[in-house]
């Protein structure tokens, strides 16, 4: 679905993206979560304020619902839709910006951007210096040392 | 000032910037716009959410408030810092996204960014296709059709 608004792209994305809550979900789900119960735990959003942010988020078509099997139950998923997975260069602007322009009061090594098929890390964005060439979604990883020591390959899209 | 918060840089950026009117904000700040009322008319905000909202652009070091004598009154204008500035790839990216993913609903020609030395539009981003090199903050302008046929130089940010 495509959202109608105001002339200025920018003003059109800060309508769907403009929220804390929403840009948290995105990282977490681009990072790899994908259920409800991940993302509270996660975020420590209430449910309430998760459920209103993922609903929005699937109206705006960014996150798609994907049905599973649970204990015999039939539970969602939300996944990315490719303009979900478009979204990465926000992500990683965003990324940039918060690593030259804030820092964290914990002591950890910070997060990094991972060429997974040379295992260099690179700059937030899509370009590996170790190889020198541009660097497709599916070969991108994270690396969060707070949450894993291993880098996360990025989730994949559902596609529409 | 830097912002100290949680490991992730995304987090970090998303508690700033993670707000419909701030994201409008700084927009409208990069654009050029410097004066609470011209903020209050560009937006639509309530001068409650627009005071709030730059108060803590200001405490977050993104935006600083500077002096002007106006009608024999000192009055104070918004201008960006240098972190301000920075912010120009996370705007680039949500009109990306924005132009790629949503639609305006006005009949109107869409916002385009302009190599100022060359004239040529270009991508939003800091690289010019006509000349092939990489564009300064300095030589960019926004052309947005719905406010001024002519494109306007980003604002400068003071330096800290």
């Amino acid at each position: 679905m495509v959202v109608a608004g105001q002339p200025c792209p920018i003003g059109r994305a800060a309508d769907v993206l403009g929220d804390r809550w929403t840009l948290l979900i995105l990282r977490s789900i681009t990072a790899g979560a994908t259920r409800f119960d991940q993302l509270h735990n996660d975020l420590g959003a209430s449910t309430n304020v998760l459920s209103s942010r993922l609903a929005g988020l699937v109206g705006a078509g960014v996150l798609t619902k994907v049905p599973y099997r649970d204990d015999h139950r039939t539970r969602h998923e939300y996944r990315l839709t490719d303009a979900g997975a478009d979204l990465l260069p926000v992500l990683h602007a965003l990324a940039r910006w918060g690593e030259d322009h804030t820092r964290s009061d914990r002591h950890t090594r910070p997060m990094k951007a991972v060429h997974a098929v040379c295992g260099a890390e690179m700059p937030f964005g899509d370009h590996c210096p170790h190889c020198d060439r541009t660097v497709a979604r599916t070969e991108l990883s994270w690396l969060r040392p707070w949450r894993s020591a291993a880098p996360v390959p990025l989730a994949e899209p559902v596609h529409d």
